[in-house]
């Protein structure tokens, strides 16, 4: 089979075949979370869209190292390196130690994800954890003379920079555009120009989270520690970088002025970024009031929300959409993904009952090529799906008769799920463990009703039976003088 | 109620009031896991222990920051500061980046824990993250005069260290005896005594984990990065630091001459340790065969199971002794406590089914002070599920109607076991999915029967009762020609 996979690269703006650096093996760094608040949609996206990635790569046989960062200090409220440090700020507020903060919002972090079956990357680095190789990087390029110091604090100086390099060459914008809209910001005044981001930041007295450096004591920039990480972890070129589209500048495009200086080298291959979400028309947003974690997805206390969403509806609504179009959650749309998340993890029970016949109506082989066809064109996961509600129906319409197939049918389309819903798709039937025990308790209140009937017109075969067959399950029955109690022991 | 809390000091051998440095803080680090391998007994033991310090310390209100770290590099295969990184040496094994085998053996560590009911603790720092901070505390300690350079590595003079402090506090051992035992190991030329611990160690060429310093591009010594962390998150002086008692000496007896040496005061308040495991009356090692991860336990897949224990057994054994005794797991044994934390989940359920009576034949008020009594007796959890099971038999009485109890006796009972069995001792019902199925299998085949039989008996009530029923629970039931099927809708 044809398996070339081709990727938009938001650098060239067209899609690219995918030509691994080192055969066989893939290189990805994905922009991970700011460990200061609850995780939400905004978190689910990129890493439901790169585990597709991280999937469906692993699936075609590469030996896939997958970064993601953890961020845990140096984001700052402001893009323009004004503001006070997003965690010390959690921290301040909630009279905490900061790594109290980072712990408690990774630690939820990996809970949501692990229930949104995201899969775990295998290196997880935290900023933190790599201030040696922040401060060496700062120091080749202010040797470089690329960086300046200014009042303790380290800036790269984008002007110069774009002598001999281009800046902006992923996000499109143009040096000049952005110094004919500088605004004179206040406490800029450290940089030679707006635009030049900071790579070390002087602490202020109260700032818990510091580090000696030959500059002062401070932090590094944010931008710093993805060049800094991925550097380290993939090479001085690597394969693919991913994260949502909101990061393409100013921070993807300071990575790549930071790397290119540092190792006068491109620093990644292909730059993947994935669109931004809505909630009922508009940007999520606090003061919008709009704003919704996956906590309050999942049991349904938002106001916005008219009901409660399971992980696999949210990850299968993700799915439904290419990862480079926008995505709105609205009650209406996510009801039917609920719909048809169920339909398609029905149809898998449905399979095991066909009875398979001597001919076929169905052509198994060619969805399977539709299948892997909709992968290979930029993880397109709408058309994959579509292509599996296609397996739903034939499914459906062989349990109806209305289809026949084969033994060899039936064990191609049992493959085609596990590979693409299950293995690729990364969706996962669910079973929730409180609706278990209403079924029984339901299924227990109509045994016992049938028992009282029995014995009170004497059927003591059927007494004796339900009797039996309880014992089989580990489940007793006790009469009471109010009735009969059970218990599973 | 007098709620003293009496601790077992390792450094004075005895129980002493438990009294926090800052009122109504407590501030606790326990040696955390080095990641190269699969948990297993050995970690789910300490990570028990200091879960119910935890949790009971919470309980009686202290807001606690507990710390426990994650070894990534510096651990050495010898004690004697010789042989190979271990989780370096694993990562060339698997022919993978370092930091790939620590995220992966991290994300195993907590997934178990996770099923052990562990809580996480407060700050989880790992070794790798606080290079700056380790560093210059070695170069506080070189230029105390108490630290020496050798080839590129520095090493603790031990011997000065104990001419004016006394080195061996915490274990008991003395230097004179020490130095009577050396060996000259080859290699260990660089120490001036065979008791000096390394406190950096110079990177062999090979040796991938390596980070610049003063004194060579190399990597911190085991020792010292709970000394620099357990600074760093919790203070010069803290009040618990809790282990494995195999971790006495040289660790623990080295983070106090380390930190003392650089602070000028002792580091720990209390110094609390577990005592070990054994399997079947021996020590558990690969050599002897008998070292079963807790997967292998919860799956029962080691030659050395006759079954399969819950992970909620693993934790009630480990409960059921005190934490300073050892404890050897035997078949038997573990059987054993399957049944007492069954029976014990059991009167959880028959406690709701006991109809209150006017007069009382049980004091719950007495139990509930026992229950205090044992907790603040060193933690002493065996005595606490003594008297659980005192109350266990109180309920399995009065539910036989052979003793009395009050709404205000079973309230109190009720909240004995939700404070003890589930928030102190972390227990929790467990709930297997796929039993869940196999009963609602069970009851589903029992009533296709006896509709089948109203069927064929022309007892439409009955059969249009069941249909009633099984759809009120969203049951839906298909009469096909080799028997009715159904499906959970």
């Amino acid at each position: 089979m044809n398996n070339d996979l081709y990727i938009y690269n938001t650098l060239s703006r067209k899609k690219e075949l995918f030509v691994p650096i080192n055969p066989n093996h893939a290189g990805m760094y994905v922009c991970g979370p700011t460990v200061y608040g609850d995780p939400h949609l905004g978190h689910a996206r990129p890493a439901i869209t790169f585990d597709l990635v991280f999937r469906y790569l692993q699936h075609l046989g590469y030996k896939v190292r997958y970064v993601r960062n953890i961020t845990d200090v140096g984001h700052l409220e402001s893009d323009a390196d004004e503001g006070e440090d997003k965690i010390a700020k959690k921290a301040r507020l909630e009279e905490l130690e900061p790594m109290e903060v980072v712990q408690y919002f990774s630690d939820r972090y990996h809970e949501f994800m692990g229930r949104l079956n995201v899969l775990k990357p295998s290196i997880e680095p935290r900023a933190s954890g790599h201030l040696i190789e922040q401060i060496a990087m700062i120091s080749k390029l202010v040797e470089a003379g690329i960086a300046y110091e200014s009042n303790g604090s380290v800036y790269f100086d984008v002007e110069k920079y774009n002598q001999t390099k281009k800046y902006g060459i992923l996000s499109g914008r143009v040096l000049e555009d952005l110094l004919a809209n500088t605004r004179d910001l206040e406490g800029q005044d450290e940089k030679r120009n707006s635009f030049d981001f900071a790579l070390w930041k002087k602490a202020q007295p109260e700032h818990i989270m510091r580090w000696p450096s030959a500059w002062s004591e401070g932090f590094p920039g944010w931008h710093l520690e993805c060049s800094a990480m991925s550097t380290k972890y993939l090479g001085e070129t690597f394969d693919i970088h991913g994260g949502g589209m909101d990061l393409m500048f100013p921070h993807h495009e300071a990575e790549i002025a930071q790397s290119t200086a540092c190792n006068h080298k491109p620093p990644v291959k292909y730059w993947m970024h994935n669109n931004m979400i809505t909630i009922n028309g508009q940007k999520m947003g606090k003061s919008l009031g709009n704003f919704i974690t996956l906590e309050e997805f999942f049991k349904g206390s938002h106001p916005a929300l008219t009901q409660a969403y399971s992980p696999m509806t949210i990850r299968f609504f993700i799915l439904q959409a290419h990862y480079r179009s926008q995505l709105d959650f609205g009650n209406e749309a996510l009801q039917a993904a609920q719909k048809g998340f169920d339909k398609l993890m029905k149809a898998m029970l449905t399979i095991q009952k066909i009875a398979p016949q001597s001919t076929s109506t169905a052509d198994i082989a060619s969805l399977e090529k539709l299948c892997y066809e909709a992968l290979n064109d930029d993880f397109n996961s709408p058309i994959l799906i579509a292509n599996l509600f296609e397996a739903v129906r034939i499914v459906n319409s062989a349990y109806d008769g209305k289809e026949k197939l084969t033994a060899e049918d039936i064990s191609q389309l049992k493959k085609l799920f596990s590979t693409f819903a299950i293995e690729i798709l990364g969706l996962l039937p669910e079973v929730d463990p409180a609706e278990g025990g209403k079924v029984v308790e339901g299924l227990m209140k109509l045994i016992l009703e049938i028992r009282a009937n029995a014995r009170a017109n004497k059927d003591w075969a059927t007494s004796d039976r339900i009797r039996e067959e309880l014992a089989a399950v580990n489940i007793s029955v006790k009469d009471t003088k109010d009735g009969a109690t059970w218990s599973i022991d």
